[in-house]
């Protein structure tokens, strides 16, 4: 998994037919110190994520283990909010409530 | 996901017999801000996209997860035409009916 | 997919019992303006493709979608021989009968 | 698989309802003279490695094959806790006991 | 596939349970010119490759289908020890008995 931070939403009326009703969630890809790489990704969300948040991504066939992605042409799952990380003792993130 | 703009097609007679039907579109890929990243990805459609529209893509075993591409040797397959997206807040792009 | 040309034959006696009588195709990569990236890959041709051909390969799982990979120890397959490609309308390869 | 020295925890209270009570482990990913490479994966652990330990992940549908993460939506695991390796008969990293 | 050569073995006496007697060999990746591109990826071979060999390795689900890796937490095999190959006719790398 890598993280992200989600940053915003991208509209598509017409999609593949297992796709109704799926939201695509924009995310920016953050490095160890929690600063952007420059990288992004358009993830489906499996846990209700807002924007703004940080959150995990599974990528590949791993990304169709959730309910909401099951059987479905998505390769990219948020399948969970991050509160904290720390590096060798050190917090890099810690969400704010 | 990733965002790609759909910029021709690739013509080929010669190929799997899984394949026979199917047309390959050329996408230059998009960074959030819309710009091209030099990076391409040649695609099956399961929605119809026309050239110049921009697309999200799904990748590997997602990619056959589609009615045109199920069972398939395709690893690259639009999903979803795009009508717009922002970041934080800001619209980055916008379909012109 | 992604485009390549088949430039030369990998020549490997012992191999994966799975891997009798196949053969490897070593490919460079190219762009969309048909110019080699610097990267390569090596395939399994599921199409006949000759010495000088360009080619679409896919990778993954969907490598083993094709009757010459099914269930092997493949990862990238030659599913199509590339006639022409065309970006913006203006042609970028032509295949020489 | 590749090689990397787990840093840290991610915690995430929310996430997917299969993913309850599995933890993840930052881990930074090592060349082969066990450098840093700057790069980074977040991974579930399977062979329970501790902070400092360096060890081997796979990914992708590989990750899914552990009874930690089976059915999942996890891709990276840790699958082995490193020793030693050498290369060309050069010991370049031996675990401290 | 990509070419790589044997240049070492990854130690792991704590490892997934599923790859208890499986061995690492650490393999450094080689460009069609047959030199190190600075990669590498720690492999389980499939067919008695040996230290300073040249082999194919094979990677993501492809990897888990020999006999040795099926089912396993595994994601890249060597499927195949190369003996020679060429770029447009160049012999570009052949083994020494």
């Amino acid at each position: 998994m890598l993280i992200a931070k989600v940053v915003g939403t991208v509209v598509a009326t017409r999609k593949d037919e297992k796709l109704e009703g799926v939201k695509f969630l924009l995310c920016k890809q953050l490095d160890v110190e929690a600063r952007p790489t420059g990288g992004y990704v358009v993830t489906v969300d499996s846990v209700g994520a807002g924007l703004g948040e940080v959150i995990l991504f599974a990528t590949g066939s791993s990304a169709r283990q959730t309910k909401v992605t099951e059987n479905r042409p998505v390769d990219a799952v948020i399948m969970a909010i991050v509160d904290t990380w720390e590096v060798d003792g050190v917090v890099k993130y810690q969400k704010v409530e």
